[in-house]
């Protein structure tokens, strides 16, 4: 075991995020949010942990952080309810849970780590998935605990306007969003997970990217770890986490490159990913003004919001 | 425009179909089925329609038909209720649209397509879906009018056994299963529909591959049209239709070659798929002992159940 190749990547959605707009107040919170998630992965990671433990620890911390658009502080659908969608991935073995619509489950992502674990179903949706988390112990909570006061006023702006917003979308002046992670372990394995609340005044019961296995969620040893953050209805049209993958596994090419070439396939401003390579190589495309995000690898650190904002 | 060029394939879902199993009545009435579906597609083609219209009408002669496990003749979850799941992709403009878990739709795959045509979200679960189809107009129905005799006996044969099974396990001594359909048009467009009651006995909300854009459906003019039939989670886990399209798109491969690799990281009796490129080619490879399928183009027909049934 080579614990020193360890590393780990979140993000916290990805959109307009005009740096001119964020307070810097607001700027240094979502960066303390995302160095915490990362921690949480990375100390795991550190003693020896699994990648798939490290991205749900970093998922949590997000789903758990009011400011991202994932568990508490998740956006509220047209109905006024939240629908919760979360997967996790390990690479490993092509294991996979996840979760679809839940409403009253506190860490959506612990749900989908469960599916993973119990290995029958790997997608559950509905009702089933908050009654499959009553009986396997994951700790529920009522539906409005994920409400926050800017979520409320998000929703209602949307309705006045008649809009269904992406979270990010410049209809609202603060931007926040879905939440995912990639890490890879000593053991050279790595893994994925991804977390969200969708989009503001959605139609209820719609399923976004992040849930589905191969379209904002993936994970594959023999060619790297994806989560993505952005327009849910263009990556799953272009299944961007499964189509890296097979471009690294079919075309033999680096995860740059195939990053490069599935970003190419998106409209303009459809959002971003994270991925990571077995070889521990680090991509963070978008063709969105911004994307919360950082990594943690060979004792470095980087955070940043804004495409100028250092190293993307 | 070049009519001359449409072309439709379907499948009836692959399983262990072992041809010794299965009374020449019923290999008779599969085939009967299968042909009607194809006519039903076929002739839209025809009269100048376009593919997506064509894998719609084939899709819902398929979940009439009480012997194949979709819509009438669904299999029962493990709570005795039908949970249907469909999708449907026009190659032309990407556009798609899916619904996972329906009680109350009568034709799944008709759903879909509105949720296509609206072009706001690609995929709808639950109860949310059955709400959506009361608004825009589309069939209701009791959720026990998809119920037959058959399918009660295979419930309560799994519930005894404390089995989940995949349609066509050897559990049972009849086979039937998920239907789809692929198609070209005479303007060279392609599109894929799929839709399934999933497995018998299986956890409810357990979403599969068929309804998944990118798995177990999809369809891009610049590559093929995909529609996936097998052990879902296995579809998932390779992400097989988004991964057909990816090797012809990024590889250069072709249908028949991208087809062969796919299926390479399948297990062993994970099922197949049926696929049709922008050429007209046609393929439908399966691991299974057999899979119900057959085509229409250029004035000939094929039909076939097992393995040594002509052509494959």
């Amino acid at each position: 075991m080579n614990v020193e190749n360890h590393a780990i990547v979140v993000h916290g959605g990805a959109g307009v995020l005009d740096m001119g707009t964020i307070s810097a107040r607001r700027q240094l919170a979502y960066r303390a949010g995302i160095r915490e998630a990362l921690l949480a992965g990375y100390s795991l990671l550190e003693e020896g942990g699994s990648a798939v433990d490290a991205v749900e620890a970093a998922v949590r911390s997000l789903e758990d952080n009011p400011l991202f658009n994932a568990g508490k502080g998740a956006v509220l659908a047209a109905d006024g309810t939240h629908y919760l969608d979360a997967a996790i991935m390990d690479g490993k073995d092509l294991s996979a849970g996840a979760v679809a619509g839940v409403k009253r489950v506190r860490n959506p992502v612990v749900l989908a780590r469960e599916v993973l674990n119990r290995g029958e179903a790997i997608l559950l949706g509905g009702e089933a998935a908050d009654e499959f988390a009553g009986k396997v112990g994951v700790e529920l909570t009522d539906n409005s605990s994920f409400t926050t006061v800017h979520r409320m006023k998000q929703l209602q702006r949307a309705i006045a306007q008649g809009k269904t917003a992406l979270d990010h979308e410049d209809l609202f002046r603060e931007k926040k969003g879905t939440v995912g992670a990639v890490a890879i372990d000593g053991e050279g394995h790595v893994a994925a997970a991804t977390s969200t609340g969708g989009m503001t005044n959605k139609q209820p019961g719609r399923i976004g990217d992040s849930p589905l296995i191969g379209i904002g969620t993936y994970a594959a040893d023999d060619t790297c770890a994806i989560s993505c953050t952005g327009n849910g209805e263009q990556f799953i049209r272009h299944h961007i986490a499964g189509s890296v993958s097979a471009i690294i596994r079919y075309s033999g090419k680096t995860l740059y490159s195939a990053a490069e070439l599935a970003m190419k396939q998106l409209p303009a401003k459809a959002g971003g990913f994270i991925g990571i390579s077995p070889e521990g190589e680090i991509v963070m495309p978008f063709n969105s003004l911004g994307m919360i995000r950082g990594w943690i690898q060979s004792g470095k650190e980087f955070i940043a919001i804004g495409r100028k904002d250092g190293q993307s």
